[in-house]
């Protein structure tokens, strides 16, 4: 088993990225995108992205180590910062570290119900739109949700708007066209959620991305939720109100299942 | 040497906190106060605190294996959630995981150059009064600091007020009274923050824990950091201009040595 030094930095401080790739029988769904994401959040952070050969590789193994080859499952990567002395500092030249875990991952089979969390996402943290290993907020948020009957948190930025889900991104149906929260808002750069908006105009839906208050959520026709392992995922309630149901949600998730 | 598994959620998640105490000839400084944090950070993330005495082994066993007993040394202890499966959710009963580690840890000796950081501190998340595994946002502030020729950088929250530094707490004096930042703002709830405040009545100062503006620093007769390990640090100046020097400094770090 691959084992972490206590003084890496991504234990240390989070101070690294991670990406979870769906795995279908082997195949690595949306790698490019995935990869694509990491190496641009590498440069964010200032660290030097991976070979991509060396990321896949490290997947496969990883798939192939729990014998999930043939099952629907998460390859997490997780790249850190590597081995840093005491504090902030990084090393004059860092060396991340790269390690690879797999999982079952069954799709879920029921809808979500989203509670709102108390704690807003900084949006104006670089650490909004990127996988960083920073997740606390995340994890409160979810267990808040759960605390309070729900079973997603839905987050909102410190303007008060619609940021995302604590590990999804969110749509929702608007006077038949479909919205999500633009990145500036403090979504995550969701590979699910950038395949929808490239998959929209061919399901026959114009698509908006936009600074949302909650309110529209009570208005809307649809909403739910995407991320790489999920795919789509229908929002039945949003603080315990129920939200309106709609044909395009399943016509989206067999576009995104695609 | 201690091993953390790519499980752990501290390192998949920032799911944990992490307490950095100052040893001086194998005395822990300020112990109880450190624990006592820690205690309340594991109450605030829904986590089992540690038996005190299990924390401060730990923190023992590093000084001696690091040959730090007769050094100044900085002690880190490291609390996670422990080993979870994929996703936020943590098992129904967690079982943190506990490290320390040690290093040298040369008091500084010269001043500081703050720089402001141009991520806000989130200050309505947990996290900023809490020292979690996420700190992601001021590994990025101290590098942002460090390319504009500061070594440390200052961090307003987001509504613009005084928050703190990266890896400290901000003092300074204002028409005769030492003045802070309020926990609500933003700070980290310092251990070295608390010694100063309850110092400063017998250093014949007067308190103020506020909300403040960064052109305050600019009016200040002195500025200063203070964590475990630095004591008290003066700042010699804010994005490049010099900020006023002053003996209430030197006083003040000579109380806090104590």
């Amino acid at each position: 088993m691959m084992i972490i030094p206590p003084d890496d930095r991504g234990f240390t401080l989070g101070d690294g990225l991670f990406e979870t790739v769906l795995a279908e029988g082997g195949r690595l769904r949306r790698l490019k995108a995935h990869l694509a994401r990491l190496t641009s959040g590498c440069a964010r952070l200032g660290l030097p992205a991976p070979a991509a050969e060396e990321a896949e590789a490290l997947m496969r193994e990883a798939l192939v180590g729990a014998r999930l080859e043939n099952a629907r499952a998460a390859v997490r990567l997780t790249l850190t910062a590597g081995s840093g002395g005491r504090g902030l500092d990084r090393p004059a030249v860092p060396t991340p570290r790269m390690v690879a875990t797999a999982a079952p991952a069954p799709r879920p089979t029921t809808p979500a119900r989203l509670v709102t969390a108390s704690i807003p996402r900084n949006e104006r943290s670089p650490a909004s739109g990127l996988k960083t290993l920073a997740y606390v907020d995340n994890v409160l948020a979810r267990r808040e949700a759960q605390a309070n009957g729900g079973d997603e948190a839905l987050m909102l930025n410190t303007r008060g708007e619609i940021a995302c889900a604590a590990a999804a991104n969110l749509f929702w149906m608007e006077d038949g066209e479909l919205v999500t929260p633009a990145l500036d808002c403090g979504a995550l750069a969701g590979t699910m959620r950038a395949a929808v908006i490239a998959a929209a105009p061919g399901a026959g839906l114009s698509i908006r991305e936009a600074a949302a208050r909650p309110e529209a959520l009570a208005r809307a026709e649809a909403v739910f939720l995407t991320n790489a392992l999920i795919g789509v995922r229908e929002v039945v309630s949003l603080d315990g109100r129920e939200l309106r149901a709609s044909p395009s949600v399943a016509r989206l998730a067999a576009v995104a299942a695609q």
